[in-house]
């Protein structure tokens, strides 16, 4: 019997779903899950794109040009324009999700073997797109403590090597809910300028800022033009995460050439969901002024009442839906598990995401759980209720001493 | 300014669509083009398809599983089941089409440098994927005179190399049309398990035989469960080639999982071309028989027609819903942009492929074409018609010597 290759022997698999046999089990005991392991939101997708799909009037469904339909390639380019990013129709290409926006943007840029840096905890199918490519990720480390803000730049410089090719930032970020400051990113573009690196961004949750915060994008950085590569997708702005819709954008033409020959091979990007996201274009206002404060009610419930728990430390993020807490436990991982296998209040119990997996050193993460508040107020208080009362009960409590926490 | 990847700049552009900027020139000088270039058939996607989408009921357009929604994988199985391949929900994962079940396949299986052998002509993307992965194409060459058959085993044997790792085949075949009987399967099943390769199988046309011929899976070969891989899709199948919905099918277990991690790292398939695939498995059999009654006919008038015209030699394939056909002209490459660019009959002109993006030498396919007959018979005679005209009129008329058709 022939064997797997060696990527697919390195291949992760994913640390958001890994719980999932023990969530069904307790579902399967009778019990009620809330789930904030994954960033599912309940919000409802805008009735512009549903009503659009529900009227339908194609005969044949075709294939796209592999860029993507050009009116909404410049539908687009008007809502970038519309945030301040000045982008062409014609440096925007669709593509299956910001997943594959980034998956060829590697292939098109990094050789097997770069190296590319990404501030940790990062998004953890990073880890699947490098091995897939079979670039190395060196992950630079962000502390709780400063709410997982960008690091010195120094931190960078010490990191590269003759085969740094990239950095790839997440802004918001996703598990850590950081917003980058302006003068954060401007360091960052000087050192890719000096070193002549690709800087990725993955921009997927631009439209959630909190507390009067403003999106700094990269491709805003002057100078960066031939630098900067935009991941996106309308995913999360539209919650609609089961389009498979986003987009790789980037002034570099030579760039977007490329990662059009791997868009061809594939194709094209899905017309449905294609559709799905013109229409979405024709959001109203009104439902992003609603949704980002349900938002950040629903961070202020969770975050609040978590930092209110004995032991619990939770820097409130100013951007995405996440939450990243440090819990008075032994490992995450087994209290993840063992809240799903053996703990309910109400018969209620959560599920939640081990940091472990945001890192690429798993002993980093060891007692952080990444929290997704997609759910209502009154599920997340629930949650909270929850988490309190298993921490309380839980076998393996452990309150980090202050010298763990210095270690840190 | 950062430079792009090997693998980049190795990347081919697609062949099918680089004559593109002519048929557009073409069309705004006012030129009607028959598209025979492209397999975009103009059949109707099944009404229980869009009638399904038009009354879609959801709210949220969430992730589906990475693997694809259980009810759709019990449905693709019981519909395997009904075709006579034995295949378990469990067994399935929903891909991003054919193109997504093919990498992952490739990703999952093979390791960079690693050889795959495939008969050529084929189908021009599986180079492009063999360069995303890092694999090299060994083919083996196939002959217009004998319609396309597989070639003997002895010339796979002299091609396999302790770097060998796989064997690919389309069946029925893109471009050729050919469809494998089961005793060249049979041997080819030998050869795999002799020398312990994985053999994949694109059977995306699986509907499309004529001439009363059946389909035979390599699912059915006995003794290869551990070997077969299956790369399926419903773009032709149901004349939905935007819904981006495929699938990969093995009964190999580790192969399986490994292709779960990839899926993983990509979250989900498209939501709305999995509820349109699982609607699609309504699809009256009286569609498939009026459809395949009407690719008979259409293939009955472009491939007499063609094989009329003086110096023409254009075997009749017997699955798909392509030809290849021999002209006599010096390179079919230019004739294809001339008569884009130079020719009209009634103001009217065709569009083809170059057959040379279908070889891994261009030399090989360099007087051939492939034409797809997935236009109305009435725009298949014009286009015949046209070719008829155009091939007298052509400056390159080069009819091939015989010591040409022997040497080729």
């Amino acid at each position: 019997m022939p064997g797997i290759s060696d990527k697919g022997q390195r291949m992760p698999a994913s640390p958001i779903r890994k719980l999932v046999p023990f969530a069904e089990k307790a579902l399967k005991a009778g019990r009620k899950v809330h789930h904030l392991n994954i960033g599912q939101p309940d919000i409802h997708t805008p009735e512009v794109v549903l009503e659009k799909m529900r009227n339908l009037d194609l005969k044949v469904v075709e294939y796209s040009h592999s860029a993507g339909f050009s009116t909404y390639r410049e539908g687009l380019a008007n809502y970038y324009n519309s945030v301040g990013i000045g982008l062409d129709a014609s440096e925007i290409i669709i593509t299956t999700g910001g997943s594959e926006a980034l998956l060829m943007g590697m292939l098109s840029c990094l050789n097997p073997g770069d190296e590319v840096i990404i501030p940790e905890p990062f998004y953890a199918n990073y880890n699947g797109f490098a091995v897939a490519v079979g670039v190395n990720v060196v992950p630079i480390p962000t502390s709780i403590e400063s709410g997982f803000a960008l690091p010195p730049i120094e931190a960078f410089e010490a990191r590269i090597t003759d085969r740094t090719k990239a950095i790839l930032i997440c802004n918001p970020g996703n598990p850590t809910g950081v917003l980058y400051r302006n003068e954060e990113l401007e360091t960052l573009r000087n050192l890719v300028l000096q070193h002549d690196l690709f800087l990725f961004a993955d921009e997927v949750y631009r439209e959630f800022c909190y507390d009067g915060l403003d999106h700094h994008s990269i491709m805003n950085l002057e100078g960066l033009e031939q630098h900067a590569i935009l991941v996106d997708s309308v995913s999360k702005r539209y919650s609609m995460c089961g389009a498979r819709v986003g987009a790789i954008a980037s002034h570099n033409r030579e760039v977007m050439d490329t990662v059009l020959k791997f868009a061809q091979a594939r194709l094209s990007p899905p017309t449905f969901g294609q559709i799905a996201g013109e229409a979405a274009l024709e959001t109203p206002t009104s439902y992003f002024e609603e949704v980002i404060e349900e938002y950040v009610e629903r961070r202020d419930t969770l975050v609040d009442g978590l930092n209110q728990i004995e032991g619990v430390v939770c820097p409130k993020p100013t951007g995405a839906f996440y939450a990243m807490a440090e819990l008075p436990v032994d490992s995450s991982e087994k209290f993840c598990q063992w809240i799903l296998e053996s703990f309910e209040l109400n018969n209620t119990t959560v599920m939640m995401a081990p940091a472990s997996g945001f890192y690429s050193d798993p002993e980093q993460g060891k007692r952080q759980v990444r929290l997704a508040y997609v759910l209502e107020k009154a599920f997340l208080q629930e949650a909270v209720a929850i988490l309190d009362a298993a921490l309380k009960a839980y076998p393996g409590r452990h309150v980090a001493t202050s010298s763990e926490v210095a270690a840190h």
